[in-house]
């Protein structure tokens, strides 16, 4: 990675949810962190979260230089997997917290995925009614989405995320260098998400992932700083203009509606990025079905992911009966018990509905339609009926 | 009740915990609920959450009039007491609120005293990453006290209100009428913080509560509408001022931190506005030792509680042990390991560290000394000392 790589992002985040705070990227950042975090945010203890598995990865290394440099640090953590990130996890590190003798001087660093930012940020946020969060994603989908924009929240029986704040970390930090241990299957979910990205808000950066799909797909340094770098533009662009997700911010769930559907009905089993793929595709096609998404955008969105080696077609089984459907309505964007979906009007254009809305009704029918074509072979001229 | 004790007061809330919103009183108000309400928040379901207590004397009530309303609203009710302050509580009105169909297009009202307020603060705040609130205090403690501000929370094993968030409500309602079946010993829980706000901000408040001592003790209502307006005018300041209790905010914790350590070692059987009788002495006590207080402060603070009914000594074995001094160092008013206090200047008067602070820290041995003096009858002449 060359130098220029280097970069930071200041999020402008609206005052109601904590204001706005700065993304660093530079690769080995995870050495200097004393420095870097001392100068955004003043506590006197420091309780890294993480899970085992990222604690044994890159945790030690970490807690060494926070050590070194005076500052008192430790470590909380616990098994890794959606199936942690509970009321019950986040009460026991409430209470090892308190236990440990935390007090209003402490902050939290949430070191790893998606699940320990959302974990670890809820309990910042909740912690003797709040406490600084320095958020340091380490997988690829949390450096781009989930570390961006405050979001915090645990899963109940009912589904997941339906508990949490939304509350803006201090500061973020990104090492791509955490990214060489990263599972394949976890790259590409993290892929999904920057295509969502171009989707919804800039077709030049979905051509630029196509064309530089082998470069992407190798982890080189500078493909991957690019592909952050973008990505984090775009979302902190959206959360800026819409903190509390009440506007263009829903945009950030294209394709979300369907892919949470098939997360549920597969038992979550489906990993999320592959689930957002398909998502993205059924719902580009119920765009073009009812006349809001520009024909041909979804065979678009198939090259990009296809590109990027992300699934494009559903399993037969969830077209074919009415599970999906069912799913998609404990969805939270249900409003008025309607299904609200974020469409597009075309690749790097969102849609809106006919009364300036973010967020668009669509009828059951359409839904299964979209549904069924998509998990069937599809050829150009069925997509344009 | 005369009309002119109808009144609205702004809180001028930061933005940061949910901005400005105001307070509404008049006899009655409840009836008129569902206009009132519809004003302030755009929802499309009502979750009402009370104790069985509450429930039973004016859920039904405010039921009615919000459904003849044609509002789509239902109750939420659990057991009564600070016990039920917990996680638990909290997990499973979350979930019944899930499983009654609750999405983001719902609103919370909390009906009851401070248990219900902070712990249903805390549900609106976290339910699907927050909805709006309104606080319908019914006690009078909660109606100046805890409804005013936005702190949310819920008690753990290791203490009080050790999770929650600041999270302003969109509205409070205070119907005075509600008063008159409390419970006596909840009434003067209430003047304890009337006094406290006097204590802090407005020496001739307090005059006033000692003038209009019988009045007050006899609930009249031009002398209670008086005293929880003041009230309100007083703590809505010190919020405006501070929402995040970075600053002013935190002389709302006078007579607080020894009240807390008074209740622990109590095992919560000492009521709260008992405890913070108490506590003030003892502090008041504190600042005259250090030389902080304007000697006299404490005897003046004496003859105010006692004119309203409070005590004013401690039971001579808390002041004989280190309990409640060990007790003090698990308040979240600990800060880099020392127990700082927020203390009076004089009556009506904060007091500043050297360095500008709002809290002071104090040495062991003059908590002490002020815990024993306050725990035995002191004359005139010992106290000057």
């Amino acid at each position: 990675m060359s130098a220029e790589n280097a970069f930071r992002i200041d999020v402008d985040a609206s005052p109601e949810t904590g204001g706005p705070y700065p993304v660093l990227l530079r690769q080995g950042i995870l050495g200097s962190l004393p420095a870097v975090v001392q100068q955004s945010v003043a506590a006197h203890r420091w309780a890294v979260v993480a899970d085992h598995t990222v604690a044994r990865l890159h945790g030690e290394r970490l807690l060494d230089a926070m050590r070194e440099a005076g500052l008192e640090t430790q470590l909380f953590a616990f098994p890794p997997g959606e199936a942690q990130k509970t009321r019950a996890t986040w009460a026991v590190l409430t209470d090892e917290l308190l236990e440990r003798g935390y007090g209003r001087d402490s902050a939290v660093v949430t070191l790893g995925g998606g699940v320990v930012g959302d974990l670890g940020g809820f309990l910042a946020a909740t912690f003797l009614r709040g406490v600084p969060c320095v958020q340091i994603p380490t997988t690829l989908l949390a450096m781009i989405d989930a570390a961006i924009g405050g979001k915090t929240g645990i899963d109940v029986p009912a589904g997941k995320n339906l508990v949490g704040v939304i509350r803006q970390p201090r500061l973020v930090l990104v090492d791509p260098d955490v990214l060489a241990t990263l599972p394949d299957v976890e790259f590409r979910n993290g892929l999904a998400e920057a295509v969502k990205h171009g989707a919804i808000a800039d077709a030049s950066y979905l051509d630029w992932m196509v064309e530089q799909r082998q470069a992407i797909l190798a982890r080189d340094a500078d493909a991957v700083a690019g592909l952050i770098r973008r990505s984090i533009e775009i979302k902190a662009g959206m959360v800026a203009a819409d903190a509390a997700e009440a506007g263009p911010r829903a945009l950030l769930n294209f394709g979300h509606t369907i892919a949470h559907a098939i997360e549920r009905v597969s038992g979550f089993v489906v990993p999320h990025g592959q689930a957002v793929a398909m998502g993205m595709v059924v719902e580009a096609r119920i765009g073009e079905m009812i006349g809001v998404t520009r024909g041909g955008t979804a065979d678009r969105l198939c090259a990009a992911l296809e590109a990027v080696g992300l699934p494009t077609t559903l399993p037969g089984r969830y077209g074919e009966t009415g599970d999906l459907l069912e799913a998609t309505r404990s969805d939270k964007k249900v409003r008025a018990s309607r299904v609200r979906y974020a469409l597009i009007a075309e690749s790097g254009r969102p849609a809106r509905s006919a009364d300036g809305d973010w967020t668009i009704a669509v009828a059951d029918a359409d839904v299964l339609r979209a549904a069924k074509l998509g998990s069937t072979t599809i050829s150009r001229d069925e997509t344009d009926i």
